[in-house]
């Protein structure tokens, strides 16, 4: 994870929202354009920077490290989710990525192929000496509240036993049980999954703290940073936080 | 794209009805043969030709660059949605193909395989060289207007992350809205599809007029042209919207 | 399609009814036996004999020119039609094959893994000089008459789009719109598909002469043939209808 | 074949029941112990043996021929019935084994997967000079009376299009009927699976007379010469009806 | 199995238990660390560990033999059991390992992949001259009780015949039953999954005692250790009843 990390902590801007959600839920005219996005987070000092394939192909231009996103959804389809693997880490590498990511849905009735298509992935990209990130999301007909703290650290616990470098978690809500997922993850480095944007900007910036003081390594946030009215003033405010600078 | 662009526009013939819809709803005695489609591409001044790989083999004379397309199904099954790989890119590359073309259906309960699909077709054509189209169309039984304009914002904006050079989406319905579609397509290139025949001449003319102004780059038209009782007339009024000749 | 074809015209011995039908079905103690079939095809003048690889490996002869069946199916099944490939090409050619064949049941839930996987046998064979012959019978949940002529016309079709060099279809009923049918096919040649053994032989060779008439290529024939009391007189009469001889 | 026959005949000891059955079903405390089978095999005068990779590679020693079992299934699931392979032809070879056992349940809803998947191991098997022998079961949902003689012929022709060079039949019931599925077969060998204890000894070497008679070329038995108090007795009798010895 | 052994019998500490049922259920504060298992392994004179690959990544040092777990699933998924293999053989050797474990999970409709799946890991591992130890745990809509004595049985022979070197199953209650079970397994050796805390310390010896005395090789035990308030007065209880030292 070295290549996202600034003091052992990272601050990381996704940007598959646009695949996952859909253009109109999420963006404006002017978050519509990558451009505009790698301007923050260049300028917002983040440490790393997520694309699917064809927005790295597209617009990537080297500066923020890149973590590749090997799988996606829309979320137009019903049923129990499933993202399959559609970007090769050999691509990942090619379009400059330092480190790729996937999302596992725990709980749902394809469970079982993402755990297969991630441990291809890991073996892969470690031998290549890429970092590993999982975006960990419980889901599927079982799972009632996927913010419930036994779910959060379930969550973290199958990114370490499955072998990422880096676990990507929604919050449980206080630092209390944040810290318990955070201890469950054990040598992988838990970042908070920013989520749709919150009422407040202190809303938002309170919970990083707690994510922060539980012990995790840093927060992988997109909308509450593009879609905030000063992109780069919540930036500064987050990198006080997580990095005391 | 550069192969089936002129002035930075485009206007591609489509021809794999026969196997989307079957011959009888679409064809009459004299477009059933492939030659006479390729005729009209060459007088009319196309800078594209879409054929499955088995009208190629047997008709493609090499004048207008081929979009061989990878996938398709035939419209007799029910279910949701899914057309698999048919073609490699190697065979497409030796039946003379310049580009590629292959459709994802988001909101399919497949939507997973041809987006794994897909990933693998977009890697392989890029390393060789050839442009990359994806036909997206949103359906399945989520789906209940795929030409609402979010749907179609949303099938553009797959089109961009998941790597297409080009983007074959329907019409929103009105220039303001396909504008948006343009957007969140980003550098990948916009095509209007032509879809089933209009009721007069000037309505899809129309509609064109629209799909350029909002910002495409071409349409990709089939019934639209070999339907009517002068194709290459309708052809020479859609160059004049298109590449304002 | 050459070594198939005599006159540019065809007439094939299809005997895998075993695996399809079963024995029981369709076969005495005398033609349940590939020797007596292949003595009917030799001496009937034949142009192509059809044999999964088990018949072919311990009976085939090499005198009329063999096509390998590479899936098949038995009866017993209920569900959505589905036939694997069960033969490599590799292996056909081994056996003497010079051409493979394959049905594609369009309709089926199973289509799409139909369609790609005759898309691979269909670039393997041609880049090996084989023929590739398309068995295209529209059948599952949503086909309610499968000889209903835009029925057939599009099983002629998806053989054309597919890259088959010969379709075998069943016939519509009727030379007028069989002849719609061969059109849909374009270059592929039109193959009828025996079917069932006919009333009387009267019924079958009128029916035969309808399908030359409507510009097929031939027929593929069993049951009709080696069901009669007298094949070879039989065969006699075909070759007059088909070959004018 | 050759290996495994004298005098153009075979006597098989089969023993994969502890996987299909389950130890408690079929075995006492002293044919759960596959050596005291081996002694069986070799003193009885069987010319082949049955076992699964398990059993071969830790107690298999090379005197009588090895047949090894390539797929099997416990008795546990429901739902239609399906053995995938478990064991690879490279594996079997260096195993020891002289031939390779595969079970098809023609009507299963998964029949496809198993034609295909037989379809490769007959292909490396053979060029691998190892004889092939498919089990064939009728069984799933649609499969009323699996000893049906249509059924037990069904079962022997798919054996021989499929290209096994012998086929494990169940007895349908008379010598009549039996002969049939012999002479669906065709040049492929018959093989009577022996099936459960039979009430009497009598019983049961009256069976494999008719059996014989048929035409088969020997049996596949496992309870019925294990499970008899004299294994050894049993199995000179059988000889004695088999090979007229 | 030599690496595992000490005079032929072996205590394994299993810890996959963060996957399996979530760090919530099964952990506290000090054994949600695998440092602080390690050394319970160390310490305590286990005979093997058994990680995930992330957590064997991450903490291995090298000191007790390691059992690279291949596969494994969550808790939260519905439906039928099913893990794939999320770790190559190549990169379990990488990782230090000497053998590897595999759930399989007969009576899931789901079995025949992980019988495939593990006949492939089973030829490769010890290709590689690795164990090979299979879970096995009879699962799935139709298993009502997976400690009956015959399904415990049936079990340690699946084991056997699909080629195990050890077999892990549940205790059937009883030394007789489960006696019958280590003989149904052969050669491969069966170890005792300890499963959840026994309500007392003494509850848990006796079932070892059982389970040694019906002729087991050892136990593959977690909870029952590190659960308990002094885990190494628990393993020196342990290695006395099963090495007798």
């Amino acid at each position: 994870m070295a290549p996202f990390l600034r003091k052992d902590r990272g601050i990381i801007l996704a940007y598959d929202q646009g695949l996952e959600h859909g253009p109109s839920k999420d963006f404006t005219e002017k978050n519509v354009d990558p451009s505009a996005i790698i301007d923050i987070a260049e300028k917002g000092g983040f440490t790393g920077l997520v694309f699917q394939k064809g927005v790295a192909e597209n617009y990537y231009r080297g500066k923020v490290p890149l973590i590749l996103k090997l799988n996606g959804k829309t979320s137009l389809p019903g049923g129990e989710p499933f993202a399959r693997q559609n970007c090769s880490v050999k691509q990942a590498i090619d379009l400059g990525a330092k480190g790729v990511g996937y999302t596992i849905y725990p709980g749902s009735a394809y469970e079982h192929e993402m755990l297969a298509e991630f441990g291809k992935i890991q073996e892969e990209a470690h031998k290549a000496g890429l970092a590993v990130l999982a975006w960990v999301y419980p889901r599927g007909a079982t799972i009632k509240n996927d913010t419930a703290s036994d779910i959060v650290a379930y969550a973290a616990r199958v990114g370490l036993e499955a072998g990422a470098d880096a676990v990507k978690i929604k919050y449980s809500g206080d630092k209390q049980s944040f810290s318990w997922a955070v201890k469950s993850a054990g040598k992988a480095k838990i970042f908070m999954s920013g989520g749709p944007k919150a009422p407040t900007d202190d809303d938002f910036l309170n919970q990083v703290r707690g994510v922060i003081e539980a012990g995790a390594t840093g927060i992988a946030v997109g909308r509450n940073v593009w879609q905030n009215d000063d992109p780069l003033k919540m930036a500064a405010s987050l990198r006080k936080i997580i990095f005391s600078e």
